[in-house]
Order: C-alpha cells, then sequence, then structure tokens
C-alpha cells in the first residue's frame, strides 16, 4: 500500500460528540493503516466563516470579487486562508466531515468553502477555467462523512428531505469535483440523535473503517467531465445522459 | 390590494454591489405598491455566522441540540436571534436575496439559517414534529432574489453547474417550505459578473419589479406536504409522482 497523506477538514461544536468521535476513530484507523493524517477542526481553530475585505488586505477594487483575485495576485490573502490552501495541496484525500445542517454544510464549514476557494484558487473568472474535472486540486481524492438524525428512509430516493446523493450534489460535485477532485460515495451516518445507541455507533464505525482501508482504490462518482462531455454552452452533450436520468442524475455517467 | 409585510434577508459584502442595488430598487418597488418593506442586511449587521454554545446562555446540556433546546425552553437563546424570529413572525413574505456562492448561500447567510431556525422553533426533536408545508411561519410567502455569474446555460436542466430548481432545492424545500411557508419561483438573475451592462441591468430590474408586484397572488412551487402525500417512513406516497421524475423533481406536484 502507498501510504497517501490526509487532510480532514472538521465542523461540530461539541468536543465529545459522535462526529468528534467518528473523527478520531478515522485518524486512528488511517494512521494504523501507515497513512498520515492531519485535521482542520474549524470550531477549535476558532475559523473566521465570513468572507469579506479583511480577507484580501489592502485594495482599490471596490468589487468583491476583483479584489479577492487582486489579493490572490498580490500574494496579500489572509494567512488563515493560505495556510488551508497549503494543507489541501499537500494532501492526497481530503476528507470533508460534518453534521448535517439545514440539508447542507454547517455555516463555519461553507466559510471554510467560500475563503479558502476563493479566486484564483478555487475559481477564476475566465470562461475557460479548468473546472468540473479539471483544476487546482486535480489528481486527489474527496470523500464526505456526514451525520444526519434522520431515518434513512426520510433521505431515500422517495424521501421528504429529498434523497442524499441531491442533497449533497452542490457539494460533491460543485465543490469537489469542481476544482478537480475525484470524489468518493459519502459516508452517511443517519438516526444521529439522542436514540443513537451502542450498536449504532458500532456499525458507523464498522462503515467508516471499511471505507477508509479502500480509499486509495474505491471507484469515485462518475461525474461527467466539462473538457469532455458538454458542448460550448456548458450542456451536457446529446446521447450522454442515463436513460431516463432528469437533474442531478444526467451529470453521472 | 392588501398591504403586505416584507421582510428581505440580504447578504452581500459590497455597499454598492449589482445585489444592493437590487436591494434597494426591490424596497422601493414594495414600498411604491404600499407594502412596507424591512431588511435585515447580514454584512451591515456584523451578523454572527456561527452557531455555538454563546447563543444559548448557561446550559448543562453537553450535547449540542440538547442544549438549543433547553436554551429556547428557558428562553435564554441571544437577542440577535429572537429579533431575526420577531422580524420573520411580523412577515408576511420573507425575502433572502444573496449571490449564489459555490452553488449555495454565502457563509452569514447559512449561518442566519443554522442560528435563527433553532431547536424549539425552526425544528423539533419529536417524530411529529410540522414541518414540510407546516410549521412555525405556516401561511407565510417566500421567496429567493439570486444573482449567479453563471450563464443561464450552465444552469439549464442539461447545463454543467446543475439545473438552478435543483440547486435551490435544499434552501426552498429544505428551510423555507420545511418550515412552513409557501416558496414562490425564484428570481434568478444570471451572467452577474463584470461583463453585466447596463441592458442586463434593465431587464433584472424589469423581472423583478414583475415578480414583486405579484407576490401576493401568484402561485408558489408546489411542494407534496408532508402531513398528506408522505406514508409513515417519509417516503412519498404510491403514483404521486411525476411521470418520468426521479431526484427531487419527484417532490413538486
Amino acid at each position: 500500500m502507498v501510504p497517501m497523506q490526509i487532510h480532514i477538514v472538521y465542523a461540530h461544536p461539541h468536543a465529545a460528540s459522535l462526529n468528534a468521535a467518528l473523527r478520531d476513530e478515522a485518524v486512528r484507523t488511517l494512521e494504523a493503516l501507515g497513512h498520515t493524517a492531519t485535521v482542520s477542526d474549524l470550531y477549535a481553530m476558532g475559523w473566521k466563516a465570513v468572507a469579506d475585505y479583511d480577507d484580501f488586505g489592502p485594495t482599490e477594487n471596490a468589487a468583491f470579487m476583483p479584489a479577492a483575485g487582486e489579493a490572490w495576485e498580490r500574494g496579500t490573502i489572509a494567512p488563515d486562508i493560505t495556510a488551508e490552501q497549503a494543507k489541501l495541496l499537500a494532501a492526497d484525500l481530503v476528507i470533508l466531515q460534518f453534521p448535517l445542517w439545514w440539508y447542507t454544510v454547517p455555516a463555519i464549514l461553507k466559510g471554510w468553502i467560500d475563503r479558502v476557494f476563493t479566486n484564483g484558487f478555487g475559481y477564476g473568472t475566465s470562461r475557460d477555467w479548468p473546472r468540473f474535472g479539471d483544476g487546482v486540486l486535480a489528481g486527489k481524492r474527496a470523500m464526505v462523512v456526514v451525520t444526519t438524525g434522520a431515518a434513512e428512509s426520510h433521505l431515500s430516493d422517495r424521501g421528504v428531505n429529498g434523497d442524499i446523493d441531491s442533497l449533497l450534489f452542490p457539494l460533491q460535485h460543485g465543490v469537489l469535483f469542481y476544482t478537480g477532485m475525484q470524489v468518493l460515495p459519502p459516508v452517511v451516518v443517519t438516526g444521529a440523535h439522542p436514540g443513537f445507541g451502542e450498536s449504532d455507533y458500532a456499525d458507523a464505525v464498522k462503515e467508516l473503517r471499511s471505507r477508509l482501508e479502500t480509499v486509495a482504490e474505491s471507484a469515485p462518482i462518475a461525474y461527467r467531465k466539462q473538457a469532455e462531455d458538454y458542448d460550448a454552452d456548458r450542456r451536457l452533450k446529446p446521447g450522454l445522459e442515463p436513460e431516463g436520468a432528469t437533474g442531478f442524475a444526467l451529470h453521472v455517467a
């Protein structure tokens, strides 16, 4: 096995939570496998969640996105941001771990995305910016580990919450795959509320371990690549859609 | 026309942005129609984005969600949160206006959702909590006004970004409809980058005005109600799906 550098971006406010236990289990498992694991514990770091002009240093650009781009060019982006970018660039696998709050990431993790994937690093304003399968993090892998109070049926294909693959699409496809990473299927721990018992926890650990043991070779979600599978208007080319697919499912081979 | 109380929750860091101009246009239009409009300008307010234990006052609950619920019961929730809850309760229509950042709301607005819709107000831990068509904000209307740098084709049914209806589903269905509001179709302003010109702006204003003129009577998105259309496991009852629908489209009549 080739040792991997794995970076976990972790967002939960409670130091003794289910999420914290699963994070520690992940680090132990990865290290036992011979990998190296680092963690950005966003709450513990007091991560600044709100993207604003304080991130850029002195700028004459009034508009926000150009000001971000100028700061990137000048190298005046806030050091907490560049430190996170360096961790991503050093990693072979990036894990985002969080509780599902209002069907997406907690604000502190959204703020990590907004600030770290700044103009010039995570995205650009040119029409030929490499994205959706290419990008600054191409060649790396990514995986989401998410807990949710909902029961599995609530997140199933016909579940009232919406199916979990679609709920995670904006994050997995729109952030992780956008920046070039190959996205492994998520580890989803359902029923994470006060009724979550010891056997539920044992099941979750078993699943997490099993997934971590195979991160190097397991098949990523087969998202279509922008550079190959979309026309000049960025629409999926005719005939590439899976039979009967609509919505987000169109974009998976 | 019956005058409405309209509350706009607004999130953009630049005081002279396209978003700011559209917000001011919305307020002028609504007031000219005889409505009353208030605005929570989250950046200007210095809104605290990160939900943490400081929101709750003294608590003996170590776990986060129970601590939130206890604070709700005791009335010790932070006053910036209760002030926002009061604005929502006083409103007939709630507008969320923001730029689409990484295919969802900016972190500061996610933090408004995470903190304002706290345990006991926005959601509860009991299995019979009224939601998805019922809830604390039942009887009110809601509408999203969103700007995005992407071209319309990128967000179309086959667009590489994912279709905009699906991208907005976790917010429109999972937050606004969850808490009982009837959600009007969104106002989506595409192409909002430096190439956005005067005629683009005029078109956006025209569309925004037209939509605001009809907020009282226009038909909401026909999301299925949990109380009527889902079984005990919260799965959509057989036969209720639109023909050929998959993913999020299952949940719209």
